[in-house]
């Protein structure tokens, strides 16, 4: 039961949804989910459209051309063609804390999240254990201001060797460069235990703690090179008091995290993520 | 700028987006809303499809059935054709609380509903000056056992004296009878200070502090004749603690029942509300 | 049933819960609510006890100075005692935006919030029938520039005449000089239209938007000379996506703005919050 | 650093908290934690005092005795002591599912939750080796209508052999004894997947998919005779719409129910419960 996903963002004009729709049928396509958006700011249009690949007509590698050439070209659309080919492979990048990466593992085991995870990367030792108990393998990168380079280099081969198509950042501490960043574009999702754009930055329960705030969060956003400001992808909350000490805030703010992450993994590889001028379309929520 | 909304619901196959989409397109219609969902469990196809009818070629009171039999009789489509002309006019109906009356007042006074509110109605006097002093007509209309059938005929013909088209039960204390609600399906909007099913019935807010519940909540829906039954159109709910006696949860369920009734009344008269099986979908939410 | 409430904060120590209700119970009182806090990161003490003074062997213009003289000097508490007599009085400043000035009135008709709202002040005109329809009285203080402490004078000389005890900015778009909010610390409430500290100053909902967050909120606080940085009294949130337009946020940020900027005012008006360097303790919450 | 732990629930009257108070500082106790609460609607006075036994002068085994003696008859306190002695420990019930389970284990490990987990019990083989993996026992007890009683020994003496004080049902899906739960009184916790007492009994996600409800929840509660009726300890929700099919419910709600499950867990074993009349006073929250 093999899928083809298309994205497509354009100005909004007449005729968009049924020229899509019957290019899709002409072709063999069975509609499985079809979504569109106008941003009115900006009258743009956004479009996910998921159909069966059964009695498709069109090969795989031809799909994405052959759309733009019969019918994205015609309105000056921006077109993407994912076809669904088993689970996606991730990456997770952890440093010392573990209920992110605990709570991924467990929900790919468990089947909750449809992801094979084959590689933890680390820069420091303390998460092995975690990590090989559930047949993951563990690679301990350490990251010196010197070495970084060469570090990177290395988690580059790591993933390619691994055939890692997504990064998931676990709360690991180190920051990437700008060059590893745009080769990753879109494929590196961070979790910022805050509700960014609140507390950006270094230690921010600490910050919101200061501050005398009634609710802290947490962002899950694509990692990009300007710092906390990548396209956030889903936020959550949780609902704190004066009672609540720094250690409170950093106790309720897992749970938030754990949730938050998945549900962006999940929206990544489900392939319903569409970036647009720093913003996302995510498709079915 | 008038539109044309158009409901669908049918077995799911093959074609339906294109067919839908392209009718509109190859009549003149200009596409703004396009939104399908598939029922998995039962194959269901729902679609909600809004265009502009500036340079639609269909007088609109041909629309519906020129659909039917050019599209929708060939995929058994079961479809509804509105055309948005004006602000819907509603009635508001109340006894003696007068928090939801003077919420849903300001909010259509203020715009913020897009509605007109010719009409209150009450077996009780005492909501007439909130009612008066935003220009609103207030009938009593005393009800009690013997004279019900005769209290719902003269409520029937204020609801056409003011050409009203939509009933809001805003914590009204009687029951309507089977006939008021089957001649206004669809078109009476209850709110229910309970998170539905929990607490069904009378006093859910005493009940929920006996029971000891963490949550409480409000539910809005349409009005059928087994109580508290009809499809949920809205849900909200508060976090309550030890702490809150009867009265605080009665306080804090007000500020959920506001926003879930309002949230109601502006789903239902932006034509987003469709009813299956007793269950709502509600397009763009 | 008159009581008295004292708030009480001090380094942390033994015995201070004993110390002050049993000086308390001695000189006839019955503690009602008693609630205590130890912040841990600075050990300092936090209390609020309230009791009736039915029985009650000293003078209310004396409490406070024998609480200090008996126990609290031994202790270094800082000590402030409020002894509840009738409704506080509170004026409400607006602009042009109805919503937050609208729901605090009938809060106060509906006896929702036991406060009573003599005055509406305001640097435009529009709201004038909204207030004086509730009885209110409607002051129009026009601001400039150039007349803005001439302005000030005359809206002190009109919470002066009007017996106003607490000012609530509900959407009022002037800043009040450090003057005005020395004279009158802790005692004017704001609603910012954010999740302070996200989108402090002004359009926070398009700037929202901008940046694609997926929950957005509301903050009431203590106004002081440093702009949307005040002890933060609530706050609320409410879910957005991609489909929702500025517009969608402005209206769904209302239902926030509302409900959390009544329950700043209630929790004030209760005597319920204490403010210590730059942050509230909400006790009872 | 051994802290001792009071309840006491009685009549409200005069005086209660300088008695409880003072006799905690008179025999050397510095309270870390006052907090008490009257329930109007019964006139029941609720408190929970924590203090250090650092210099206490009564020795642990004395000290419910020696209050009762010298305070608590006096005002016909209910008073029950707990000393503070290291790490609780608890069995998980579980049957299939392992998200609760690997939730708890996980948070045990790191320390977010201070207790020990040295057994699991269960009525399945499938879910041994994420138990053994973190150094937990598993033992599975097969459960049938005939074997029941003899099973319940079983789980009995492993139980006392392991030195369990507290048995959470993680999705355990064997209904335990009245006599079980008797000898367990308010030491068994149980997540109902739920937002009771809406769709208690089985399969709660068909259900409230069939129903439409727009909000789903989760329940924790101690687990007593009457099945789901036992006292609500914590309580969640999330928001679900007409997109979701009962598997996402399912998913959704697994989310909620590790959350609420570990909130309860924490509370229980922080000794932070209190029940009376079949609803708790969660202290602290």
């Amino acid at each position: 039961m093999r899928n083809a996903i298309l994205f497509v963002h354009c100005p909004d004009r007449s005729g968009l949804v049924a020229a899509v729709s019957s290019w899709i049928g002409a072709n063999g396509g069975n509609i499985e989910h079809f979504e569109q958006h106008v941003d009115e700011e900006t009258s743009t249009f956004f479009m996910r459209a998921e159909w069966s690949l059964e009695a498709f007509r069109i090969a795989d590698e031809d799909i994405e051309d052959r759309f733009r050439r019969e019918v994205g070209d015609a309105f000056a659309m921006n077109a993407r063609v994912h076809v669904d080919g088993g689970r996606p492979r991730i990456a997770i990048f952890v440093s010392t804390l573990s209920h992110c990466l605990t709570d991924l593992l467990a929900r790919a085991e468990s089947g909750e999240l449809a992801v094979d995870v084959p590689l933890v990367v680390s820069n420091h030792e303390s998460l092995r254990e975690v990590s090989e108990r559930h047949g993951v393998a563990f690679e301990h990168v350490p990251v010196t201001a010197e070495n970084k380079a060469r570090a990177e280099e290395h988690q580059q081969s790591l993933l390619d060797a691994h055939g890692v198509e997504l990064v998931v950042l676990a709360r690991y501490m180190q920051i990437l460069s700008a060059d590893f960043l745009v080769a990753w574009q879109e494929r590196v999702i961070n979790i910022h235990h805050s509700f960014l754009p609140a507390f950006a930055g270094a230690r921010p329960y600490h910050r919101a703690h200061a501050r005398g705030v009634k609710i802290i969060g947490a962002t899950s956003h694509y990692a990009t090179e300007d710092l906390d400001e990548g396209p956030i992808i889903a936020q959550g909350v949780a609902t704190v008091s004066h009672r609540d000490a720094v250690s409170d805030l950093v106790r309720k703010g897992r749970d938030v995290e754990r949730v938050v992450l998945a549900e962006a993994v999940r929206a990544h590889t489900e392939r319903r993520v569409l970036v647009h001028h720093g913003r996302t379309v995510v498709f079915g929520s």
